[in-house]
């Protein structure tokens, strides 16, 4: 992705014709100022309804490598956006697109890179409307994307579960590792359809595992109690289970970048009706129901259905400490 | 700012806890969930109007160096933004922060450059409202800030030029790079005053130098018919003359980083007046009028109105290809 050649590195590109040329890659899905790039600030027309705001970054050695595919780079910068966007049951709009890049990117990996992010914008109807453009020392790479959306309904936050509600998690964790945080779908239909439902009590995307994540949905004085057998391994996680010394169900629970919707339902509200409403609105996605929030005195997260016990992986991927499953 | 001892480097905190201290260092600014950082997106109130958003990066090494205090650089991160809001005639709303570092990022430096941003916030009322935090190798931090504002009138845009119409500028130009490119002051108040009074046809911040910048606001068939004597040259752009083998008026031109405002009053407003209504209201901005658009066949951007001929600094400088004022 890096090359020696000024003559096919963005180098030989002045920042005003780089820009120029970003654009054009970009097409249809970067409009014409002022609602698009070209002033100080992009001048949006807002829809109605509630605004929110997101941002995610991606860096080069950090969260992908020279073996990933530069569109598969880009795809994955937007779609984790798009993924928070999912987990408040929101349309998204509008994004900012920052680049931070040694002069000796190869101009045909930053095409590419672009095509990721351009053929999601026009998938899922996002504008670019601006951003930034800066050097970094040679062979550095960070992109910023900065995401706008809208709700039709009331945000689907993470705070709103109660004693009572049932726990479900979409699809299948673990492993993701592998290949499947480049190729993951943003839930953006699931979760606007949770949000239009009434039913969804909170809601959030699967980043750092359930160990985690599901920790910010527990409710206070309470734990998720949970029917381990129903936790949906991937495959991914029970090949690489084979040769890393974790069980399966550990890396289900801890490996991260999933970017599947958890989510509980209220309390009262028939689960099985609600699957099966799943299941007609959504047959290609898999709908688990994992356990349900109670009351418990512990302070432990999370506990083991069957056994009555605490279960002790608390902790999902972390960025700095680089911990991995205990 | 980086440390070789890890207990007091940012990787002394797990992620959830680095988020942690980053919202306490922010106080006030840092609202709570779901209109804060907390959730899986910011659900902001959007005040009435046309909204507007830009986004800019500060990076270790590119911006700014380690004899530059933390705060300072928090604080540029913002200001460039707000400057960019300035441009539009616009109020600042909401920010999202983003910071990409290493692991062995001082603690307290990151403490102090987060001040920076939050006295700017205090002051012009933006609020931040999420964004992310990733690492990077040991020794790299960079920053970018995405920011949301909304007009009260129509965008101050950068075509909105004619021929006849006045150009001016505000403060004294070059020499950015000695010190003032971090206590400059984003013109918000000027500009909307500016976007209020109706007689600005176009308007651009000064972040390139006028070589670069003004070029955006030539008309078609037009050039910038420039007085030279009239361009205000700061004291660190003459100061700078005597060892870079420059002239004071190139670094007014090219250095860039000035981050004033550059702007057009339309044809048949008296100019005298408005000279006077501006020192009334902004006694301690100077404001220069240094030319006028009128048609030209030459092709050239800027004309030197004293001798008819082409002023040849056209560029200003350039990120990836450093090229210095010709």
């Amino acid at each position: 992705m890096f090359t020696k050649n000024k003559s096919i590195s963005i180098s030989s590109l002045d920042e005003t014709k780089l820009i120029a040329q970003i654009r054009r890659w970009l097409g249809d899905v970067a409009p014409l100022s002022p609602e698009g790039m070209g002033d100080d600030c992009a001048v949006i027309q807002v829809p109605l309804g509630k605004q929110i705001l997101t941002s995610d970054s991606l860096s080069y050695g950090q969260h992908f490598d020279h073996k990933i595919d530069a569109k598969d780079a880009g795809a994955k910068l937007i779609k984790r956006n798009l993924s928070d966007i999912a987990a408040m049951g929101g349309h998204p709009s509008y994004a900012l697109l920052t680049l931070l890049c040694g002069g000796d990117l190869n101009l045909e990996w930053l095409s590419e890179f672009i095509k990721g992010v351009r053929e999601n914008c026009e998938y899922y109807k996002v504008r670019i409307v601006g951003g930034d453009i800066s050097s970094l020392p040679s062979g550095q790479f960070s992109s910023v994307l900065s995401l706008y959306g809208y709700l039709e309904n009331d945000p689907l936050l993470r705070s709103g579960s109660q004693s009572g509600d049932a726990i479900y998690v979409t699809g299948s964790l673990g492993g993701s590792r592998a290949r499947k945080h480049y190729n993951f779908l943003p839930r953006l239909a699931e979760g606007r359809w949770l949000a239009e439902s009434g039913v969804c009590s909170a809601l959030i995307d699967l980043t750092d595992g359930i160990a985690k994540d599901l920790r910010e949905l527990v409710p206070n004085l309470c734990a998720a109690y949970l029917s381990l057998d129903r936790i949906p391994i991937s495959e991914a996680a029970q090949e690489i289970a084979t040769r890393s010394g974790y069980a399966p169900i550990q890396h289900a629970f801890c490996d991260g970048e999933d970017y599947e919707l958890l989510f509980t339902i209220k309390e009262g509200y028939d689960t099985r009706s609600f699957e099966e409403a799943w299941a007609e609105r959504f047959p290609k996605t898999a709908l688990n129901r994992i356990g349900q929030m109670r009351p418990s005195k512990s302070g432990a997260p999370y506990i083991n259905e069957a056994t009555g016990t605490n279960i002790l992986w608390t902790k999902g991927f972390e960025h700095f400490s680089n911990e991995r499953p205990n």
